[in-house]
């Protein structure tokens, strides 16, 4: 519990981005950029050459310095700790290499593989995110909250299960159909670990906290209801229930390719719904209801053209956010409420800097008042 | 135009699969597998044994064969000519290798590249697939029609532009982004050559034609309407103003990850839309409305598990066809009028046969009257 600031803001001095979270009146639209602090940069490239990816994300002084390379060089609206969801998969006992695509030691299938995974208290098995953590709350200007992050259960497991990433799924959907209760005791010891770990970066000072379930589309809407809904909901209540100094710090939740039943996403008890590109924003809002708050949802590969083509699709977004809330028509202020600007995925490590530069100072200009 | 049978099957003969094609009463739901001639199969990987992908593809008498394998083992009620989205790529000047995964010769980005392309007529460039059907039109039951396909223009374009697959398509996402008129260019290429290839098919014989375009699910709602659907508008246009001896042939497309903007597919001017696991087949029907049928929409790794679990997801996806018809009530009939029972993607390779046997079992058991 270092490096907190010795008095929290007062509310009207509330960074934007902890405000547009909880759907309060903003200025302008905050925006940041999923994978902000990442290989697209070259001071990312540069570190890196000198220390392996998971040193990076083992060691708090590295860590904190590549959270705030994008905070310097983009002027985003908030930080997100530089980790990756398989961080917390050593303390369960399960070692994860990096070549770049992460493989497991050992997969995850049997009913012996499953008894004999660990859910280690967050303090002993990653302090280093809980150290990186406060490292950053020290460095951070007040007005850019740090996000703290994991993976949500079902997106952990498919990991565990398929021994590293997949595009089928097939390991993970034998587990599923023919052997439920074991896919159900696997995700219970996920979410315990990671309720843990999540609950624990409120505690050491993370000012809010997305869970990524990133592979949540691969489910049907019955599956997701059966398999990723209930532990992503257990770990962001575990999260949101943490007495911060600073009161309880919103919750999002991404579930990638999940157009096809976007309206269970809404009631996973996340304060905002991050969502991907394959659905307009405006249809998107209407889906979700006025009960959650939106991030996103510029597809990455705009960053790959040129500017005038970044500043269009910053703007389409902008007034897709503002669809529902005007009835279509141009408001007063350019910033809809509850509206969080990022991409609809993570950057791509091909983008131009400058090009993310651009991004940041258009959502800046665009959503300001007299902007659009 | 070898090998049709003499007389075309009167109406009320026609078979099953084409009536619910064009949503016309059935007695029972039909039902087929994407993938069904492959991997999953020993008779298939026996013969893959002797002769590798691309030579199976290009011999008409192997094609053929392995067309018939799964029409023999599983009592499908529709076969699907064995091939490759790709086969057309060397007709346009590149090679293919399948490694397994497709690896292009070369890459096609610059306008160079571009003008380069030639689009050959199907006939010249792709006789060994016309010849096929011919032979396929000899062997199959009168009762199995035989589909045609190929890649819709914006997914065939996708693997010119990367040279192969891709997770990120960052360099189509480049192309699109960033030189829009060229991307156009190489559409409007990949549409003349696709058109004439599809067309040719049901020259030659295919009673039904299906383009699949596998990623337009990479693109946002309005990227969609740009480069995706007025290519595959094209297309299936082309292939059902053939005036075949059977009449125009019931078109069908599929566009994995569209739930974003299913509505749009609904659009594309086929008889029958194709949609993934990834929505509910209810809500996917409402969203297509009432002027096409749909194909679909089982998750392929529900056949990795048991039995009963297959019987029970089999009876789902048919209550799912019936919601909108029926008000939701149980109805005379266990067979939703237009909707065509398949997988919501390729069948798994890990798939045991006898789970597909088991799934087609199933469809005719459920479907039938009284058997809901």
């Amino acid at each position: 519990m270092t490096g907190l600031p010795a008095a929290s803001p007062s509310v009207s001095h509330e960074p934007l981005f902890l405000r547009a979270c909880r759907r309060q009146p903003v200025e302008r639209t905050p925006v940041w950029i999923m994978r902000q602090a990442g290989r697209y940069l070259p001071e990312y490239r540069a570190l890196r050459e000198e220390h392996d990816f998971l040193t990076a994300c083992r060691t708090p002084e590295l860590a904190c310095e590549i959270t705030l390379q994008p905070v310097k060089r983009l002027g985003v609206d908030a930080a997100i700790l530089f980790s990756d969801i398989l961080v917390p998969l050593p303390g369960m006992g399960v070692e994860v290499a990096f070549e770049p695509a992460p493989v497991l030691e050992r997969s995850i299938r049997s009913a012996e593989d499953v008894a004999g995974l660990r859910t280690p208290e967050a303090a002993e098995a990653t302090g280093f995110v809980l150290e990186a953590i406060g490292l950053l709350r020290r460095e951070l200007p007040e007005q850019v909250p740090l996000i703290g992050f994991a993976g949500a259960p079902f997106t952990v497991a498919t990991y565990l299960i398929e021994g590293g990433g997949s595009r089928s799924f097939a390991a993970t959907k034998e587990m599923l159909f023919a052997a439920p209760d074991l896919a159900h005791e696997l995700l219970g010891k996920c979410t315990v670990t990671l309720a843990s770990y999540l609950a624990e970066q409120v505690a050491a000072g993370a000012q809010a906290v997305m869970l990524f379930d990133t592979w949540a589309g691969m489910l049907g809407p019955r599956d997701y209801e059966e398999f990723a809904r209930p532990y992503a909901w257990r770990v962001l209540n575990a999260a949101s229930q943490v007495a911060s100094l600073e009161g309880a710090p919103p919750t999002l939740y991404y579930a990638g390719e999940s157009a096809g039943y976007l309206e269970l996403c809404a009631a996973v008890g996340a304060d905002v719904v991050g969502v991907d590109w394959r659905i307009g924003l405006d249809e998107a809002r209407r889906r979700l209801g006025d009960t959650v708050a939106v991030q996103g949802n510029l597809d990455p590969g705009v960053l790959l053209g040129p500017r005038e083509r970044i500043r269009e699709r910053v703007a389409a977004v902008l007034r897709e956010a503002r669809a529902l809330e005007l009835g279509g028509e141009p408001g007063s202020t350019a910033a809809a409420p509850g509206h969080i600007f990022n991409l609809g995925h993570g950057i791509l490590p091909a983008t131009p800097p400058e090009h993310a530069e651009a991004l940041v100072a258009f959502v800046r200009e665009l959503s300001s008042p007299g902007g659009a």
